[in-house]
C-alpha cells in the first residue's frame, strides 16, 4: 500500500483555499499511484479557528468541503480532518473528527479523545470527546487512525478517558496514523520524536504522522512530519517550516520503505536557527493571509528593532519593509549612524522624521498642568507615543502593517510603552528574551554583517532620556532572562528561583515587574510565539489581582 | 439548623484579606447561633485565578488559607471553596473543591464535576472532573453539597459525566448546598433563578444557593445568592452588587425559615438599572483592588463619554473624577458648552488641552512623507491620537487611570482610533451597545439633568472632520445594534439575518466591518462584561483569517 502524507499550509476559514490545495493533492498522489493521502488535523477549517467554531454556518461550510473533496475521492483514499456536528444534544456541540474517505463517500469517522486543554489550546470549549474507538480496514491492512493528542501520553491527559492507542490496540491494527496541528516551540520537535516513538514502540507498529505547517497569526506549525518503523525508530521526517509531500509503502510483513531521499534531519538544528526559521514563516503567513503587503516599523539604531527589520526584509523582500527612523533630542549619533548602515545592508526603504518639535508641542500644550514638575516617565512615554502615532499615521495613509518590536525580556518586566513602542499589528520577537535577540543578530550576520556590529556590541538603551542605559533599571539581561524563564516558563516562585542562587532583591524586584506589568501586556499585539510559554493566548493572568511575590 | 450564606467580595489572590473576611464572618455567624456558614466556590483563592493556578506556589498558600480558616472553625461548621491538588498524577493538576470543616477540622471534601469551559470559563485548562459524590452529614442532616455548575442542567455540560444531583440523590439529601462563582449578564439572574427553582423541585429539596459579589477586572458578579423551598419555590434572595449574610433555619420537617425582613425583590429591575448597577461594582472593584484612586477621562460632549464621566463619579466620588475636553478644530461649539455642563453638573475636576498645535506638529513633521495627499482617515487617527497620547501623560504624570469610553457597537465596528479612543485601562461601556447607551443616560437622569439634555438628543458624532456624523458610515444605531445582537450574541450568519428583514447590503457591511476589527479589538482594555457575549475573553476569534460574510 502506498500511502502520502500531505504537509500543507491553510488559511483559517478559507474553504476555497483549502478546498482546492486538498483536491489538488488528492489528484497528484493518485497520479503518483498512492492507495491512500493523509492530510492533517482540522485541515478543512484551518485550526485553530476558535469561535468560528460557534457559527453554525461555518461548520455547514465545513460539511459542504468535505463533500466536494469526497467527490474527487475515487481510485484513491484520503484523511481529512474537520468538525463535525455532534449528534448527541447533551455534550459539546461538535467533534474533532477525522474521514477516511473511499471511492467518492465519508467510509469511517474517527472523533479525537484527548483534547488539549492548557497553554494556548481551547478544545474543551468546542469539542466533545469520543469514548468509541474503532480501526479502519482498508486494501488488506487494518488502521489505527488518532488525532495528534490522542498519541501524546502525557499526565496534561484527564484521568476518564482510555488512551485510544490502548483500545484500538485490542484490534490488532497494522498501522498507526496520527494527523495533528502542533505548533512549533524550539524545544517542540524533539518532544514530539520522543513521545511518537514510545508509541510505536510501544505498540510495535509503524506510525504515520502528519503535521500543519505554515503560521495561524501567533502559532506557527512547523510540519516536520514523520515516519517510524515498528520499533519506534525514525525512518524518514518531512521539511520543516515548508510545505512538502511524501510517499511511502507499507509492505505486507508491516515494513515501511520509500523511494525518495530521505529527508530526515542528520544534525540538529540549534534553538536559534529554529527560532528563525518559524519567524520568518510568521511574518510571511501574517500578511499573506491577512492581504497586506508592505510593512513598516521604527528604526532605533538598537539591536531589537534592526533584527525585526532583518527578519523581515528576508520574509516580504527589502522593498515592501519601510524603515522609519525617528530620532530625538536624545537619541545618539551612532544611533543614526547604525540604523542607516542597516538600511543601506538591507536595501530597504526608510524616511527619517524627527521628533523634537510633536514632543514640544506636547510638552507646550500640557505645561499649565504639568506646570515645573520635573521630566520623568510622562515625558519618556511621550517621545515614545509620539514616534507610534507618526508610523499609525504612515499605516493610515498608505497601507502598511505595523511591527512590533519589544522583546519578550522587556515584555515580561514592562519595560515598554503602553501605545508608544508596544504597538503593532504582530510583535515579531515578543517571545524571543534579550539574550537570544543577541544570538538571532549574530545568526542573521553568518555570512556577512547585515546588521552593523555596533548595534550588537554596544550597550542596550531606549534612549528616552539622557545617557540612558537598560541596566540603569534592570540586571544584567543574561541574569535577568534567566529568572525570567524560570518565573514564566517554569513557573518557579521567587523563593525557589532565590534558592537556585540568585540574588533575592533582583528575583523579588524582578518578579514584581512582571506582576505589574500584566495590564500593559493584555493590550500588545498577538505575538509569534517560538517558546513553549508565549505571552498570549498560553498565558492568561489575572489583571486586578494581589500577585505572589 | 442554622445556616448562614455569606455573599461577599474577595480579592484574587489576596490571601490575607479573603482569609481575614471569612474568619470574621465565621466569629460572627457563630455569635449569632449559626451551626454552618456557607461561602462561595474558590472564596479562598478569589475567582477567576486563571493561570495563577498554574502556579504551585500558589496552591500551597491556598492550602495554608484553608488551615488557618480551619483553626477558627470551632463550634460552628463551614463550607469554603478552594483549588486543591488532585492526587492523581494522571488528571490535571487541580480539583475545584469545597471543604466541609467542623470542630477545626476538613471532614468532608466535595470536588466540582461539571466545569464550565465555554465563553469566559475555561475550568478544564485547570480542573480534573470529579467522578465520586457523597453527601455530608452534619447534625442529624444529610447536605447534598454541590459547586456552580454542578446544578446547571443545560446542554453545555459534557455527556461522559452524570449529573452530580441524580448521584446525590441516592443517598437521600435533607437539603441542597450549592456554591457559585456565577457573574453578572443583564439577563442572567432569571436564567439563575429558573434552573436552580428547577433544581430544588426536582429533587423535591429545599437550596441554598451561595453566590460571589465584585467584580474582579472584567467579570462582575452580582451575588443575589438565593433560597428555594422543596417544591422549587423561590422564598428569599439576597440583594444583588452588595455583601450581604443572611441566617436560615432548617427544621426537621425540610421547611426552611427565617426570621430577617425578606430582601426577596417585590419587581423585577429593568436591564439598564441592572447594567448601572454592575457598571459602578465594576468600577469601583477596579480602582479598590487595584489600589488606584483616580481616573481620568477624555470629554467630548458626546454621550459616551458624558455617560462613563456620570458613573465614574457616582462609583469613585466627583473629587476622584479628571474630565479633560480635547477640544480640536473640528470641535463644535455645542460639544464644549456641553462637555462643561456635564462638569458643572458632576462636581468633578476638569482641564482643557486644545490640540490643534500638536496635531498642526504632527501633519508638519509627516509632510514630507504625506506630501499633499488629501486629508483622509490617518489625518483624522492623529486628532483621536494625540488626545491619547495627552491623556497617557497625565496618567503617567499624575497617577490616573484613563477609563476607555467605547461603547459596543463602535467596539464592534471597529468605529474607533487603535491607541487613540480605544486606549485605557478598562472600558466601562465597552459591551453596551449604543441603543443601551441613551437609556442608561436617561436612567442616570432620572432625578434630575446630570447630563446635559442636548447631549442626548444631539445625532452622534466623532467630530474629526468638518460636519462629520457616525450616520455617515454607519446605519441608525437601532438598526445597528440589532444586527450586530444577531450576529454577535446570537451568533447568526449573514442569511439568517437577512432573512429576518434587515437590508441585505447593510447588513453584509456590518459583518464585513465587524470582522475586520478583529485586530483592533485584541488590543482593546479589558471591558467590564454585562452581557452574555461580551469582547475579550468571552470571544475569541481569529484575527488573520478569511471571515464569512
Amino acid at each position: 500500500m502506498k500511502i502520502a502524507l500531505a504537509q500543507l499550509n491553510y488559511h483559517i476559514g478559507n474553504f476555497e483555499s483549502n478546498t482546492n490545495k486538498i483536491i489538488s493533492h488528492i489528484h497528484a498522489a493518485k497520479q503518483n499511484g498512492a492507495d491512500l493521502i493523509v492530510f492533517a488535523e482540522l485541515c478543512v477549517s484551518g485550526y485553530p479557528a476558535r469561535d468560528f467554531l460557534e457559527f453554525k454556518e461555518f461548520i455547514n461550510l465545513c460539511a459542504e468541503a468535505a463533500k466536494t473533496i469526497a467527490a474527487e475521492c475515487i481510485d484513491i483514499a484520503c484523511i481529512i480532518g474537520l468538525p463535525t456536528p455532534n449528534n448527541n444534544p447533551e455534550g459539546k456541540d461538535l467533534n474533532n473528527s477525522a474521514y477516511f474517505i473511499e471511492d467518492g463517500k465519508v467510509k469511517a469517522i474517527v472523533n479525537k479523545a484527548l483534547l488539549p486543554n492548557y497553554d494556548v489550546f481551547d478544545e474543551y470549549r468546542y469539542f466533545e470527546p469520543s469514548m468509541e474507538f474503532n480501526c479502519i480496514d482498508f486494501k488488506g491492512k487494518r488502521i489505527a487512525l488518532t488525532i495528534c493528542e490522542d498519541l501524546w501520553n502525557t499526565v496534561e491527559n484527564p484521568l476518564y478517558i482510555t488512551r485510544p492507542m490502548d483500545m484500538l490496540i485490542k484490534q490488532q491494527p497494522d498501522v498507526m496514523i496520527n494527523i495533528a496541528a502542533s505548533p512549533f516551540a524550539y524545544n517542540h520537535d524533539e518532544e514530539r520524536i520522543d513521545i511518537l516513538s514510545d508509541n510505536a514502540g510501544r505498540y510495535k507498529l509503524p506510525l504515520l504522522y502528519v503535521n500543519h505547517v505554515g503560521a495561524q497569526t501567533e502559532l506557527i506549525f512547523d510540519g516536520g512530519s514523520l515516519v517510524f518503523d515498528n520499533t519506534g525508530k525514525l525512518i524518514d521526517e518531512l521539511p520543516y517550516f515548508e510545505e512538502h509531500v511524501a510517499y511511502y509503502t507499507l509492505s505486507d510483513d508491516g515494513a515501511i520503505s520509500f523511494e525518495h531521499t530521505s529527508t530526515l534531519r542528520t544534525e540538529k538544528q540549534s534553538d536559534i536557527e529554529q527560532i528563525h526559521n518559524a519567524l520568518l514563516l510568521g511574518i510571511k503567513d501574517y500578511f499573506n493571509k491577512s492581504g497586506f503587503k508592505q510593512a513598516i516599523l521604527g528604526l532605533s539604531g538598537g539591536i531589537d528593532s534592526a533584527v525585526v527589520c532583518a527578519l523581515a526584509a528576508e520574509a516580504l523582500g527589502p522593498m515592501n519593509v519601510m524603515a522609519v527612523l525617528l530620532p530625538s533630542r536624545f537619541s545618539s549619533e551612532h544611533s543614526l549612524k547604525d540604523a542607516e548602515d542597516l538600511v543601506k545592508n538591507l536595501g530597504c526603504k526608510h524616511e527619517v522624521i524627527a521628533i523634537s518639535k510633536i514632543t514640544e508641542a506636547f510638552e507646550e500644550s500640557l505645561y499649565p498642568q504639568f506646570n515645573n514638575l520635573p521630566f520623568n516617565i510622562a515625558e519618556e512615554n511621550i517621545q515614545s507615543r509620539s514616534r507610534a502615532v507618526l508610523l499609525m499615521a504612515m499605516c493610515n495613509k498608505f497601507g502598511y502593517i505595523l511591527l512590533n518590536t519589544s522583546n519578550k525580556s522587556e515584555a515580561a518586566v514592562g519595560y515598554g510603552t503602553l501605545y508608544g513602542d508596544m504597538c503593532g499589528g504582530i510583535s515579531v520577537i515578543g517571545d524571543v528574551f534579550k539574550t537570544h535577540v543577541f544570538e538571532l543578530a549574530r545568526y542573521i550576520n553568518r555570512e556577512r554583517e547585515i546588521i552593523p556590529v555596533n548595534t550588537i556590541t554596544k550597550p542596550p538603551s531606549a534612549e528616552l532620556r539622557p545617557n540612558q542605559k537598560d541596566t540603569d533599571s534592570l540586571p544584567e539581561y543574561d541574569i535577568l532572562d534567566a529568572i525570567l524563564a524560570e518565573y514564566i516558563e517554569n513557573r518557579c516562585s521567587s523563593a525557589e528561583i532565590i534558592k537556585m542562587g540568585f540574588d533575592e532583591e533582583v528575583v523579588r524586584k524582578v518578579i514584581r515587574l512582571v506582576n505589574i506589568s500584566e495590564h500593559k501586556r493584555y493590550q500588545t499585539p498577538p505575538i509569534l510565539r517560538v517558546s513553549p510559554k508565549a505571552f498570549g493566548m498560553g498565558r492568561r493572568m489575572p489583571i486586578v489581582g494581589k500577585y505572589l511575590s
